[in-house]
């Protein structure tokens, strides 16, 4: 299953209620968690064949909320001012390869 | 294909440089721009049968950057504070109808 996070939360980490299979349950997100990571929740899964339960997966997938108001595009232009990798780079290179 | 931005590249919208089957292409993401939403790169798409190329669609992937620096930190903690839907509302409704 996915799990839709936003940015902040994937950078300072969160306490937060997921939906899964059958109940909603409290996960904790770690600091830094990146786009893709997989949560695992033990026991929540599908009922396995001795009778208990498998885990249950959670993907983080980073969402942004609906439209931002002009003090969160301030943040968002200080955040786009330090220093990032390309997030392409790999990508870039890797087709430049082929 | 997935092309993977920033958060702030899909809040502010951006230029930037990205991979096609063939070749590096700029491309334009619009302000206010939602996870898995597609740029329509016209004609970089694959060999069609009359001779041209068909479209190319980009899926926007949000990702995080490496490690946050405390100045990162602090600029997160400010969006966290604004006011946002939860965004996993939909999903634990959806769960609870089941």
């Amino acid at each position: 299953m996915t799990l839709p996070i936003y940015p902040w939360e994937a950078a300072l980490g969160a306490e937060l209620t997921a939906p899964t299979l059958t109940e909603p349950v409290k996960v904790k997100i770690p600091l830094g968690s990146k786009a893709d990571s997989r949560l695992r929740l033990k026991g929540k899964g599908l009922p396995s064949a001795t009778g208990g339960h498998g885990d249950l997966f959670l993907t983080l997938h980073i969402v942004m909320p609906p439209m931002s108001t002009e003090q969160e595009r301030a943040l968002y232009e200080q955040l786009s001012k330090q220093q990032h990798p390309d997030p392409r780079s790999e990508l870039l290179a890797a087709m430049q390869r082929r």
